[in-house]
């Protein structure tokens, strides 16, 4: 596997656009388009939350009943979440706008939101919007790029990824963007991830290999405890790569699979590192577990934790704070057993052996503290299982940021 | 029942003193005593955390396995949690200098800590307070005031509270004091709570009063989502009342339990109100649930959501957040059927009719949103339970106190 630049338009045969409705944002663009020149094997991962927003339930329909998809439109400014029929009746609308512009089937295009819950679409400016998007799309790196620009939030920097791989000969290419910053803690998948491919793969396989990989990448994600009604993972596969049709578990699908993995790990981060307010990407490994569910359930608690993640903002060796959230994980374990490590580009640390301190040095460890990805290492000694998972700090910015998000 | 002035110091026969012992903070009091003049039945609830700190190991010891308690001996500034072998030994020579200087068997004084984790209390320090203390000690209910300030840490107040009733002639009191305000998430009770009754009542229905009691009062509050190390509640009843022994679950009992609740829920909701940064008390109540555990499930969800509770603190009608943060609670419910109300002393209004926005005011919203005491009632209209939780805003002193809180 290689690692590319790129995004959404890394792989062959898929364009990319970005177009300024003025839904919610000024002097901003806040609609995307990824479009393939060819139909699409479809696979998504879809939010747990029973408020489910009206895009979810469009895009479900279309990934396990349809067949072909083709584009996919996505809007940032309104969630179309808690709008009723009314907002159901906008996804098949701005579908209907798109099929129309791009000479497509209606149902071969799935719709996103993001934005404030509550709010309707001015469909208007949707449906105009997705004329200017249609208009403008292009394969190069850089619509990707705008792309993954238009789609963000409270996001502070656009978010992609693309890697490839060379299977039967050919070269195949898994590329992608995302976007979340707040009410991120995702559970099925996270907020609005689109990966694109040009492998020839089976829906099925497709669909296997994604709803497998988001448990260690979008799953290990949180940046405050909030499981968004939007969250949505969307996989277009193409085919164009002309690769041998993937369609059983051999080494090409575990090729594409790591390309895949790369890809969502690098988004996964991205987003823990873009949270809200946050200045430093927290990781949490968590080693010795005795099975991989104690290992995720004790990583997650670590990374949900207020108290950790406000004495990681004050760069503050608060190890206390750490045993008490893996102490609730409600996970067996031995606390006197548990060695803790801090590391960052600034070095490694041991901080507790056996459950107490190791008497550290508290300088050293706020130099380590004050790095940009800083990584909390637990090893429980109860047996192999690991896990990781990511955050970011709690700092004033999150609170002045949510205080008053829809203003 | 009545509700009265005063807190642990209410009840016939209980004692109380304060003492400044040196232990972390500068110029204040930092030690606390409660002590009864008549042997106490004892019941106890501690924190269901897997790492759980010395007092609580030894506290769990006196109240499943002895007779005749007799003291409370508290500190504030250290927890006494992740402290192995030597934190426990300090317990043991905690209550050992209580019992040289109260004249009292050694295994009838109980501890408690409270403050940073990992820590080594400065065991000499805390042997000279228990000597202030004990020379200290009186029945009045300044004694009571001077206690609940002393075991405060980053409480911004002090919380007590007291209530009595007639049962067989004789006047009952209940009384107790608290402290909490961050690490504050219950889970079979909360931080430190202390509460003293004069009822003459049995070991077995004194345990059973307080482990119900505390499923309604502290283990629905949260103000952080972090489940403490330290949680404690100690009941302690002299029977100086007199009256008839509560044996079995008379009428007498229940005007206990009544009168239990009543100081149970304002030291609960003293703490939500007093969470870290807080600027209000942020009620949940959750009517119409299929269950009273999706009614809880439900409340607490709503609580503990960071991004609702910064948009308390911010006053914004963000009534997705809710409807969202009740989606992800794990509870099955329709989305298109639940009612939203905001109440305060500034007056109620309809938010959500039936999963959709009523079109309210949002001028009237915030200024509901204004006050220092705000509700949101949730009617799922799946069924007739319900439940109510307490938490707090998410401000920027939060982050201010819990980024640097050890220094």
């Amino acid at each position: 596997m290689e690692i590319i630049a790129g995004g959404v338009t890394a792989a062959k045969g898929f364009e990319a656009a970005a177009a300024e409705a003025g839904i919610k944002y000024k002097d901003r663009k806040d609609m995307a388009l990824v479009y393939s020149q060819a139909p699409c094997a479809a696979a998504g991962t879809f939010t747990t939350n029973v408020v489910k927003a009206a895009p979810v339930k469009w895009d479900q329909e279309i990934v396990y009943h349809k067949e072909g998809a083709r584009a996919v439109v996505i809007n940032s400014g309104i969630a179309n979440a808690c709008t009723g029929a009314e907002g159901y009746g906008y996804c098949q609308e701005t579908a209907a706008a798109a099929a129309q512009a791009l000479g497509i089937p209606e149902d071969s295009v799935l719709v996103a939101s993001t934005g404030v819950i509550g709010m309707q679409l001015p469909i208007q400016r949707i449906v105009e919007g997705v004329g200017l998007l249609a208009a403008g799309k292009t394969d190069t790196e850089e619509a990707g790029l705008e792309a993954a620009k238009a789609i963000m939030t409270t996001d502070t920097r656009p978010k992609y990824a693309a890697a490839r791989f060379q299977a039967g000969g050919k070269t195949v290419t898994v590329g992608g963007m995302c976007k979340g910053s707040g009410m991120i803690h995702p559970n099925m998948c996270t907020m609005l991830s689109f990966v694109t491919t040009d492998a020839a793969i089976t829906k099925e396989l497709l669909q296997k290999a994604l709803s497998e990989d988001v448990q260690d990448t979008y799953n290990m994600v949180s940046v405050d405890g909030d499981t968004s009604t939007n969250d949505t993972v969307l996989l277009l596969a193409n085919g164009m790569a002309e690769n041998p049709l993937i369609d059983r578990e051999d080494e090409n699908y575990l090729a594409f699979k790591e390309a895949l993995h790369h890809v969502n790990t690098e988004l996964a981060k991205k987003i823990a590192g873009d949270g809200e307010g946050a200045t430093c990407l927290f990781e949490v490994k968590v080693e010795g577990a005795a099975s991989k569910a104690d290992a995720v359930a004790l990583s997650k608690s670590v990374i949900t934790s207020s108290l950790t993640k406000a004495a990681i903002y004050g760069h503050d060796a608060n190890w206390g704070r750490i045993l008490c959230a893996l102490g609730y994980a409600g996970v067996s374990f031995d606390p006197e057993k548990v060695d803790l490590y801090f590391e960052s580009a600034a070095g490694k640390l041991k901080i507790i052996q056996d459950g107490v301190s190791t008497g550290y040095s508290e300088e050293e460890a706020t130099k380590i503290l004050s790095q940009e990805h800083v990584t909390v290492t637990a090893d429980m000694k109860m047996g192999d299982a690991h896990a990781t998972a990511w955050g970011c700090d709690l700092t004033h910015e999150y609170v002045n940021i949510n205080a008053d998000y829809r203003s």
